[in-house]
């Protein structure tokens, strides 16, 4: 914990009063640095909730006191991928996980003494004031609990939207979730939402099933429990396969699985969780000739500007039940216990308050 | 070309004086026998049209005098693919090449001397006169010429609905179309059709280009003149990637070129080639989380009964073109010929007049 001086806010960017943020598995991948290049000091966090507390130059769209969520990506509206009613993958403000700087003048907004301190993935949550790009900030409705819709900006909207917005489940249908942790539960939550009738969670923990109910979760397969691949155990359980899965592990296996467990016809897979850098997706073709959909998301497939506030709308009118997520809270001061929740396993969502 | 007794329709079938038939590779590929099992003796044919010349027990939707397109897969309108909104491959008579016999009773209706003669795919064209399921005919309008629009009951319908049901390209979308045989050309068609901006062929036959620029390809890419992948190609022409690719080849590296191709973000790609048994369809999952779709087809994803008769109707509308795909015709007394074409690779497809 330690004293950082952070810069007024330049052109498109905004300074933000962090009040909640929470851990994610990315911030610990990234601090973690196994696979990446390393870009240290840098300050993590990445899902939260603020308020704008200054504007830099050009900013139209916020104003001081605007209720904001941070995006670790964003949304320029400029780009093709903006004007694509399709992408949310902004060729801007895109992720990039390598850049610990500002866009506008390559440079850190942090420093101790002089000495900067990286940005991360251009949020930096974990501080009580942080500089952000206009573009990576969904203005929203000042009612709702920044302590609640604060995990909206980052897993639990990516879960939702894959199976909203991607997997497009009918009302009535069977829905395949694989991985069980709070993205997975977030997939299963936006399958509640759409009316599924059957929603069976795949997960190698059986210990996660009895959490999962809540999150709409009907039936449970464990893996580990079969002698032959999964993607048969679900056609089995569902006359042929279910009408769409969604892939939340990461995991290359659990992705083939979850592609090939859909029915013929109709089946549609929606692939969430990032793979190893030297994954191979394999299948054979007619699976995909005897009419399948694969597809990827990222981020839900929500546009951070345009979409947020409409999920944060969904949580106000009780469609969408975000406090399940939540099942542990620490004040700033204690953010290592954040860290050793998730090292552990244990729980969902950890909210880190900004103000004692 | 023997005598053959065809016997009355039993119930749910229907005996169609056949008028005009064509040749397609698949009949070529059975005949062949190289890669399954053998059932000789046999009549081919499945790409053809005719008149209902009587009708079995129970047949309500059809009465002689009808013109009708016979199809190798069929619509039974019960099962939960004829049900589902999506599919078209319907449980009771989706393709089944190893059955060489009626549903009914297991038995042919061709015989000679009393010694049965198999069907093919339950069509058997090659036949002035043939038994067929009345799920596998499609009634259509009797205004229609048969010499034209016989051929829309295989290969045209299955190119021309790949990318107008299932790849959807919108008004002024850059195309990618894998192989430029009658399929292709076909896909190439139906993007012509949705008004597709840019449709870049590809086949490692240079000499089919000119012949694809009547269905609408405005550029050419032979995968042999380039020292790097044709999807590196494609990105390359395309500013990232065209916004739809549709694979007419079969072939296993086409098929993942053809996906790889597409734009992130919105791409989507439509496999309609069948591949070898033994093939495995292998990407980076990386190009599927990047928004990219992969879809497979059957049939161009039509219905054979409810969705065929709007096909002829697109032709009657001038809307599809079908004259350019007829490049041969011969009587029926010389169908070797059309054997030759197609085995010489000469020309798109050969009508066979069953009427001298």
């Amino acid at each position: 914990m330690e004293e950082v001086e952070v810069a007024p806010p330049q052109a498109n960017e905004v300074r933000v009063k962090i009040l909640f943020t929470s851990l994610c598995h990315t911030d610990v991948y990234f601090w973690e640095a196994k696979g990446q290049n390393p870009l240290f000091p840098r300050i993590y966090g990445h899902e939260a909730g603020g308020i704008v507390e200054s504007v830099g130059e050009g900013v139209t769209d916020l104003k001081p006191g605007d209720h904001v969520l941070p995006v670790f990506t964003g949304e320029c509206k400029e780009c093709a991928h903006c004007k694509s009613e399709e992408s949310n993958m902004c060729d801007l403000l895109r992720i990039n996980t390598d850049r610990g700087v500002m866009l506008n003048d390559g440079k850190s907004r942090f420093s101790i003494n002089g000495k900067p301190i990286y940005h991360f993935v251009g949020t930096s949550t974990f501080s009580e004031y942080t500089v952000i790009h206009v573009g990576c900030l969904a203005k929203i409705n000042p009612l709702a609990p920044l302590d609640k819709v604060c995990v909206l900006s980052c897993g639990i909207s990516t879960g939702l939207g894959a199976t909203l917005n991607v997997a497009k489940p009918a009302k009535g249908s069977t829905v395949a979730v694989f991985g069980l942790g709070a993205v997975g539960l977030a997939a299963a939550e936006g399958a509640r939402i759409a009316g599924a009738s059957r929603i069976i969670g795949v997960d190698l923990n059986s210990n996660r099933f009895e959490e999962a109910k809540k999150f709409g979760a009907t039936e449970f397969v464990n893996p580990k429990d079969y002698n032959k691949p999964v993607q048969e155990v679900i056609a089995e359980m569902t006359n042929g396969g279910v009408d769409r899965s969604v892939e939340c592990t990461g995991n290359i296996d659990a992705m083939i699985s979850a592609f090939e467990c859909v029915h013929d016809g109709w089946g549609v897979a929606v692939l969430v969780g990032v793979p190893h850098k030297d994954a191979v997706f394999k299948t054979h073709p007619m699976n995909l000739l005897n009419e399948r959909t694969l597809k990827g998301t990222f981020f839900g497939n929500y546009k951070p500007r345009s979409d947020l506030p409409s999920v944060v709308e969904k949580y106000m009118s009780k469609e969408l039940e975000v406090e399940k997520f939540i099942t542990h809270t620490v004040p700033f001061s204690e953010i290592n216990k954040a860290f050793e929740y998730m090292l552990r396993g244990e729980g969902l969502r950890c909210i880190i308050r900004m103000e004692e």
